[in-house]
């Protein structure tokens, strides 16, 4: 059994915990999960190596939501450097799902629709990483996004 | 027993600590705790690392106010990456409690309202996060804020 | 046999890897190489720490495209610092192919171009810093690019 | 006895260390004190760490001027970021005395005046962290300035 | 003996590393010296730690010039930030040889100026830091450039 962890945030408007979830279910004899919910993003990093060492998970999910202000691009800036320490500290993969409430250009059913989006196709990625890497190196320079339309290959 | 530490600074312009303790007092056959002061934000750091070496503590509440200038939000960004940098080293919470100069629009009542409300609630946040994890989950996703008005979740 | 690794990203809209690879498999003899694919550029650093621990690579080439926005920009500095840090941990080289998709100026031949020409550049490094290192030191200082024109030494 | 350490550079236009040894000779009888001169601001990290690993120091006193155009200002937060990760690696203080070279309006008498009073301040600060914490604490939180006036704490 | 590193890239316009030796060479009796080449400036942190590592390097002069463009520098930040890390790693002054393509005002004369001048300074530093730590401290506080003319002390 794969275990992955799920740490998310309090400040955060919408719940992404149920979408990872949603796809984590279709996979049920292989995997099982853990979450745990910390206040902003700043505690995430943290918040992933209590998941990888209290129970021994194999990849954490981390979920957040950076606000629209220059200090929360900052907080955002400083979250994401803490995770990839502690995934290097750990030698196991945190995939960072982070939807900054501006992308919902003041439309709480677009952030709404992003943070689903992303936070579901990162759950797939989590898997692929863990189960059928070979899926990822298909996608490998593909275009891939999370949350909006993929970009796709060069036209060239 | 746990135990929390608090640091805080002589540069901050409002006593944050008393506004923590009124909230750790509530619990005071579950909680006991240690303060500890530095000069400025740059030194909350390895002021919460001497916390958790010599008190043992189980985390740490560290209360700061970095000042209104471009130099200012520099320390700030350099002070909040030790700050996580100081939890990937100890496996615990800190939890930063920064109140921005900037935030009370040069309205002295206004900082110290939000610096009041951010350092209870922050306290209120420590103690769930080690006593009652299931509250924190509950307020997943939830828009919760501390200092200002929760935001909410998505209306949609 | 040198063991190189490569660690790529479904983000990018190239898949640099063929390109580094044209350039190994003229040292058929002497390296061998190992591919692992990841979402996107900050799961670079860890991707790369897993290619040195699992398949004890000697140099891994870290490729990846970071978008034209100003959060793509700052996620690149947490990916470039993650990788350096990444190095600093292994005490051996990752080389950061990345190519900005600004660096093609919206005209996805010329990304291309860029891409095909800086990936096989470093591949090109890659064997002369694990094999040939008298010959990066004959162009030391000598203004050579990857991806773009040589800016050439100094006229004076 | 207590074991200061003092690092300085050899870039700042002012000499803080006289500062700085006013005040420790004070204490004869309790401190003493060793100085060691480096550079510029990105070289008082590794200053500091040869103090407190060559001469066991208790706390360091890092002493800079970060010049004023804004590739020196991203130098100092560099050797900040620096400054902190060897306080977390040693679990000692370092208090960083920088003053900005533009502080002084471009005038030396204000700039030396502001870089006298920020390393005097400071070393009290540093005698208080190490002999007297309990002194700290009653500043806390009472807009305590270095180099500047108090700014004092709110009214309110 | 003592043994002096010497880093560059191949990205630099300009070859430091002979304005370094021609410094080296008058202390034959005292030092010996190892060089090592990358491609840039980022590369720099672990070509350092492979010269400590490798060679026991007793100090590492790292030689690089950031380009003109903002994403150079971050580029530079990142490397300013990896070589503080390598030291704080090593115990051991890397002496950092930045000088910005833009210093030169597209004057290739001006640029190689500084160039040469910064290099043979620092070199001299490297020196004094192992040798003659004494001459460092006469000159701390005293406004001391390299590649430019000294600043000198306040007038005050």
């Amino acid at each position: 059994m794969i275990n992955i962890g799920i740490v998310d945030t309090t400040f955060a408007r919408y719940d992404m915990y149920q979408d990872v979830v949603a796809v984590l279910e279709e996979y049920t004899t292989l995997i099982k999960y853990k979450r745990y919910t910390v206040p902003g993003i700043k505690d995430l990093p943290v918040g992933s190596l209590i998941l990888f060492d209290r129970y021994n998970c194999d990849l954490v999910i981390a979920l957040g939501m950076p606000g629209p202000k220059p200090v929360d691009k900052i907080s955002a800036q400083v979250a994401s450097q803490g995770i990839v320490n502690c995934q290097l500290k750990v030698g196991k993969h945190i995939l960072e799902v982070f939807v900054h409430e501006d992308e919902g250009d003041n439309d709480d059913n677009k952030l709404k629709l992003i943070m689903q989006n992303r936070a579901s196709s990162h759950a797939r990625n989590a898997i692929d990483l863990l189960l059928y890497p070979e899926k990822m190196t298909k996608r490998a320079g593909q275009g891939v996004r999370q949350g909006h339309k993929d970009a796709g290959p060069v036209k060239a």
